[in-house]
């Protein structure tokens, strides 16, 4: 029998830590004693609890202690984090501390120091004394790669004491039986509080916003200043291109809904049309293309990035078809979003909360709902989910961010 | 080798008629001639084939004629449909001829006469000379049933020769692909249209329309005027009259979305209140309920059918719990609807469509896309799927009419 | 300000209660302090929390305390259950107490008695000094009906220190994620657990499990014992009995696929012959049925419920049609089950789910994963989901059942 | 008012080439004569339609012209294709002319000549006298590319007069509704034929084979030498890998349906390990790997394309990261396939399908029903559709192949 003790501290019960800590011992069979307990006595005040966790073995008692680490507790007496100089480009030695999303500390030298770049399934480099996410592919032989579970702290996100508005009533839930007018209104006040503190806001676009019939309600939304990135695939750049040329969506009308005459070829012609002309933005200079998500993100100089897919036809020049590059071009642009509007695209969604840190908000509105289930499942677990009609959806959330 | 001649008249070509025919013919390993064959040389001119279909001995010939017949060919040299003696209540003879829901003709004593009050799964009654559809419990010892499939002739629903609107771009297909505020408009056009003609559409309602915070639009759409019969069941009333008196839907409040304090009481409180006043139109009397789908329907006379389900909490006073009961009353609601509107409940929708004729237009609009597929195996093939949400389709529906 | 004194006890913990307490008044605006609380120190020991919850006014304290009441908080200086006559048949006095399917108490003359055939939104009536579950359709104008809240305490299921099977590592979730092969073993074993300890097992049946082509199979696992009530509808038997006579299901030969000769024939026929003979009894007397789910069911005497709906043809002779005497029936067919599982049918699942408590252990196994959440959203929040296809699943568990 | 003469020949009316035609000219307001027309007598005979299609203009007329010969019709004196030299590497001249996925002829100094490497969304260039299907990103300046409209010829895919298995009885059609048990016989049997034949089968994999649990089976299936080729995603090698070495997927163990101790660790290890090692290949070279899809294809040198995604954690060494990169060499694989099995992926099915002709066979076999819908709506309208769970498919079919 080993056994180990930790520490845990905060609003440990209501945001579910303490259970969760309770919950993993039992499950693994392991077993505990509460040494200390101080129960936060009015709304305000954080608890705190020292346990003794015992395992069968070392090896036992290890596997408990890396999940409780995981969840928030830390061991009573910590050490320093155990450094290991990688020995080859593009992989971490084998021990390796595989990252969470959640906000992580290091202990270097007596010292807890925050890791920049949070994200899931990477490493954590030290670099001038401070701890950075990294992926595999960007660690450089020689880099100071920290191996192991010791000296490494979760701070997890806890129950706000405030009223939170849509992510507080629908914590953890997806459901079609909500009132939609009104999940919409939450969404625009959550978009018009952030923008109101200057934070910044990321949408995630699939091209059922452009054949739905929403894009040019999308682009007004950029147009106002509401979108500071965005994710999205070649689809959905030609067929928003295509609909502000021919009216149409993959040859469908978008205004009577019929396909259209030369329908087929429309889509093609816009690939080759914008091929020709060596880029969206050269389209744009000649006055080709006049409306539109693409027109409102170049014109205003919004970053974006088209990130290539081996269902895509052309591609356009603008998309990039190496998918490590696009990943890290994605990385770089969700580190400062506070919120994250995904609609209708299930890789980009999934592709985007893989590079995130926890506490980046992210709305998911799919007519799909499975599509945040699976962005759940993959480690994205702050998402809510709103199951709705892009078509309805977006100029309905038009009309009340201009309200 | 078995052989009999049949005869095809119309658009047979375009209608898929003629298509269907040889498919029949060949997928059974049957065998064909065509004796003769008339093109309609232009767009309005029909067309006309006469073909001898061979089989390998009468049984096999019989199978396959009987699926012609079907799909609307007729035997060449038709005899006067058979009759038998049902020889009890409530079930007909073995041989009874099984009812489709085209419009179907029976030929006595040498007339073709249209069968009334068509539906599928039926039998045909002979009353007065005037062949009737009627249900296997309706039945009566001495009834004259059709029995075997002479004498029996289809007239399928042939393609228009005009534009038809939704109906026209919409056939056989559901997709979430679609712009969805042109179908919106496309849908309140066709309604318009009916209305206008003073034709009458009926509406099949789930409790989707309320819990996504539409019972007002879809109350103020019956307001107008555009709704001529009702189809749901205790749970829509519950919900709506919940709705009226306390502004949830199963507890959760529609203008917040927030699960309200006493919410899990109120939808019991709802069918207790009633259930005390004996009627919905009591609490209408009453002053209690003011506003929504029921008040609307029970102050305008609009007639309606809430059916009874196992699921039923209560039931309200009004609810039909005998479904035989429930049923007829629905079958005899639907007799002169030219459109119905199916919106969130698969089990009245089916259920419907089970009672109507072919001729009668059917618009599905649900938010899982399986629904339509449904309805359409089980024989309401005329059916077209809008897939969308409903909290944000009926107040744009609604839009479109006031316009 | 107002505040009252509640009490807690048990796994409080891990089982979520303590955190659904400080959420649910954190949620409210309400306020608290901890007065007293003792954590369990090791794994098998109870916790126990004394707290003083304060509300605004009496009204909101008393919305606050409801809620608590609902979770497993007592008051505590309990009361005695106030008690009122019922004024009329078919409906409770207005302040009736509406139940959940949780373990309740009332307390009478100071002592707690267990409320008996617990369901959810029902009153309790209390009969020869014993407090149990009516619907409002049963009580008789005289009942004791419990009004307010009183003198009640539920008992919330708790965190099992033991290891659970599936039911353990299921919690809560649905997910196409899953080792199908591991989990249908797991329901086997769950299933043999039960009838080992002579326990009783419900199925819940849809057609999917006949059409594609899995009643032989649940025939066998019927045959084998393994269930002692059976729920479904019209549709289920007919297509079973299809199935045994024409080999077809709605017309589709199960063996082949394709749709047969005669196929839309073989649904109504097989209707109107069971009418003809008066029973699927007779039917298996006369040697006309000799196989499948209805000959296992009738021949072995095992109790079953087919309840009618509006979508039925026919119906057959043993079809429920009134929805409020299938429903009695179902009700008493589940008190003393310890699973049900659910398999195809969203209506009779979500149907049984109402009048079960929440004792009752579910498994829900559907192609659509919508379903499930739909019956847990309805308040059957012990139901686990299986999303698997049930023309594979069925048979799969069978081979497991008989090893 | 224009004109032009068409013709047909074929099985034109049950193939629906014929009820298109008038459908088209029809929908699009054109008008027609009929100037000849000979129907096949027998069912083996073809038939043969000579038609006047007119247009109120000469845009009007190319319009429904264009039209018709996607379908297959083809101008009744017909001249050589328009040829126009590329002026630019990377995209077509503005007039070249769009591919489909059918069978298309180009007519080149009075010969009509076979297209090459059919696929949709592309150019024909003229290389040697010979027409090839070439996309945009490799036509090259000075390249012979097809314009216009004319000299082309489409033969599409006529109706079969045998017999055709699951292809036939499953046309256009999804379903849930369906035998499940049978269909996987039915797709045994047309594999076992193919491979009979000397035929090649490919295979799209998602990574729900792995956490179903169908990993070892379909690595039997490969084993057996029923794969040809293989196309798959970074996820999918990932998780067999780390099935194969940890007996997890995502953590989740396969065996127990248990999340494991260290769980989440083991997706990013297996990924550092394999790159580390520097390739799949030498971690089974090694021993690491002794079993699963990836040894298999391996060993037994089956041509595999890992295609990379945005979503992708790595990736793995043998993942082609750039997308244009991944197309061709998938193009390359399929070109000689004759059936395609699609499991689990509609990424890498949809981007598959846009690659081959149509006369490819393709099954899709997932549990979600709208994967096929959307693979059918982007054009790859021959698939047929299986809605089942690949966990219990995959064994099924396994068992089926070793009959």
């Amino acid at each position: 029998m080993k056994q180990e003790t930790i520490e845990l501290t905060g609003h440990i019960i209501d945001s579910l830590i303490l259970p969760k800590v309770f919950d993993t011992i039992i499950e693994d069979n392991g077993d505990f004693e509460v040494l200390e307990f101080r129960i936060g006595k009015k709304k305000t005040e954080t608890s705190y609890a020292k346990i003794l966790v015992k395992g069968k073995d070392t090896k036992h008692l290890e596997t408990i202690l890396q999940k409780l680490q995981k969840i928030g507790a830390t061991v009573a007496v910590p050490t320093d984090a155990k450094i290991e100089i990688a020995d080859m480009d593009g992989a971490a030695p084998e021990n390796f501390y595989p990252t969470t999303n959640q906000k992580t500390y290091v202990r270097i030298n007596g010292e807890w120091k925050e890791v920049k770049n949070q994200k899931m399934d990477a490493c954590i480099v030290i670099e001038n004394d401070t701890p950075v996410c990294k992926i595999f592919r960007h660690i450089k032989k020689g880099d100071k790669v920290v191996v192991g579970f010791d000296g490494i702290k979760i701070e997890p996100i806890e129950r706000s004491r405030e009223p939170m508005g849509i992510f507080g009533f629908m914590r953890s839930e997806t459901s079609t039986e909500k009132p939609t007018l009104t999940l919409i209104r939450e969404v625009a006040n959550e978009m018009k509080k952030i923008k109101k503190a200057n934070g910044k806001i990321g949408v995630v676009c699939g091209s059922a916003v452009i054949h739905t019939g929403a894009s040019r309600a999308l682009a007004e939304i950029i147009n106002l200043g509401y979108v500071d990135a965005f994710f999205a695939g070649n689809a959905v750049a030609v067929r928003d291109i295509e609909y502000e040329i021919y009216g149409t969506s993959l040859g469908v009308n978008i205004k009577t809904g019929k396909v259209e005459q030369y329908g087929y070829r429309k889509h093609t012609s816009t690939i080759n049309l914008i091929r020709r002309l060596g880029s969206i933005k050269e389209a744009i200079n000649r006055g080709i293309i006049k409306h539109g998500i693409m027109y409102e993100l170049i014109t205003k100089n919004i970053p974006f990035v088209l990130a290539g897919s081996i269902r895509d036809d052309g591609p356009l020049p603008e998309v990039i078809t190496d998918i490590c590059e696009a990943q890290d071009k994605m990385r770089e642009l969700v580190q400062d979003l506070e919120l994250v509007l995904m609609m209708g695209s299930m890789l980009h969604s999934i592709a985007l909360g893989n590079l995130m840190k926890a506490e980046t908000k992210v709305i998911c509105v799919d007519i799909d709902p499975t599509i945040v289930t699976k962005l759940r499942d993959r480690g994205t677990s702050q998402a809510i989910g709103i199951v709705t009609d892009l078509g309805t959806f977006i100029p309905a959330l038009l009309k009340e961010l201009k309200e």
